[in-house]
């Protein structure tokens, strides 16, 4: 058996798993792609030495990306993910039976041939046939919808890489453009005890292009710091409150975890005012 | 540079961190002793090959474990800490001014001689005037102590050393009989990721013993599974109600903290039950 290493710069602990075999090893345009197995998480996706998903525990990242907005809006029929290429999110958000349309929107379509290969469980909802495909990238697909979308998902890898063009104020400003009126936008936005200066920052440019910003989170066991923030943002209602009854199937959000979720009014303050000093 | 390992079983995810300096090896009567230095998380406590505290996040952790308790206690005068040699929970529970008596009972001396001199911030509270030191076992401690304290908070090493017998039906039981009528009984329990089976046989064996049992978690970023839990009993008085004002400093704990750091009842029927599948 070996080891795979999760490393500095972007955690200050070195996560290991220990490999029973490692599936697919290979180099898209854009990152390395790697599927190995380990005995307690199952298959576990890999792009560019960072772990995106395990197959044990990728429900309370992919429920709690979608659902959020999915319940604060009244009615969503369209529904764009940007990234998120293996899937997860769109077999989530097909879960919602007003839904019509979900844009598709990956850079990477390797990783979408990888997903469909070595995670069924996760990619199975990419084939159904309110889903449009879309390998193109996710600011140029903005541009081409203004006020058409109800709930648009940025499902990114960290923010350290490429993806990094996901959070400029240009691309939230583009993404609120092609939001109808009800609209909510959400992405994640890293963790709150190792990667504080990015939560803060994202929140920030997120407030000079929407009028409605808030922050939850969700414990993830395989990124590092764990305590996982979602940056929310609303061009009217406000995302703490559910328009719509709980009635999915989910194994981890449900409409308790929707409100607990949300950082407490006096957390955010001080996160938002610089006096959190962890 | 070398790197200290956390190991399975204990978790499935080995925790490495980058170790500038080994400040202290050593071999107590209960268990091997170690103090690492860290760039990030400053100086590091381990027992038995497991992190127990770094100095940059140990506050999470101590005053998680105190303040809960401490504020659903209407009036605390004494107070009993199990553990915790390094002093972290007492710096915590003398925040509050109603305290005119601790007792410290820990088994093992040298973790408190360790923390005097490697983690002055943490034990700064050990030589106040209300604090009794009591190098004993907690099961020995509650025996001659009936009905005689408040708080009785539990801080052990993990759940799978000899730190077990803190946690059986017969300990619980002494527990119970050592506290006032309106005490209240804390413990960490372990990782609702990785250790939930500890997690669920703690409360079960603690609703033996207790009225009224909870579960709380807070977010832990350098132990493993991070998602971590504590139980609370109590003979009468509901703990996630505070009967006294948020008046002490705590730089994470606070009054809507308390109240959102409780499992919802949904999630936790579903912990009870063993409708959690993860």
């Amino acid at each position: 058996m070996v080891r795979f290493f999760e490393n500095e710069p972007y955690s200050p602990i070195e996560y290991a798993y220990k490999v029973e075999s490692v599936l697919y090893k290979g180099k898209s345009r854009y990152q390395e792609i790697l599927v190995l197995e380990n005995a307690y998480f199952g298959k576990i996706l890999v792009l560019d030495g960072i772990v995106q998903l395990t197959e044990k525990d990728e429900f309370f990242y992919h429920e709690m990306l979608t659902h959020v907005a999915m319940h604060a809006h009244p009615d969503p029929h369209r529904v764009a993910v940007i990234g998120g290429g293996d899937g997860g999110v769109v077999r989530e958000v097909l879960k919602h039976g007003t839904v019509e349309k979900i844009y598709f929107v990956e850079i990477d379509e390797e990783v979408v041939k990888i997903s469909r290969k070595f995670f069924p469980t996760v990619s199975s909802g990419i084939d159904d046939s309110r889903v449009e495909l879309k390998i193109m990238d996710g600011a140029d697909f903005m541009r081409d919808h203004a006020e058409a979308i109800d709930v648009i998902i940025v499902d990114s890898t960290d923010i350290i890489g490429f993806a990094r063009s996901l959070f400029t104020e240009d691309f939230f400003r583009s993404v609120l453009n092609a939001l109808q009126p009800e609209g909510l936008f959400v992405t994640h936005s890293e963790s709150l005890h190792f990667h504080l200066d990015i939560v803060v920052e994202v929140q920030q440019i997120l407030k000079r292009a929407f009028p409605l910003v808030h922050l939850y989170t969700a414990p993830l066991a395989t990124y590092p710091g764990n305590w996982w923030t979602f940056a929310i943002g609303s061009r009217a209602l406000d995302p703490r409150d559910m328009r719509r009854p709980f009635e999915i199937d989910a194994r981890y959000y449900d409409e308790e975890i929707h409100r607990q979720a949300f950082l407490t009014p006096k957390l955010y303050g001080k996160l938002i005012w610089g006096k959190l000093d962890w």
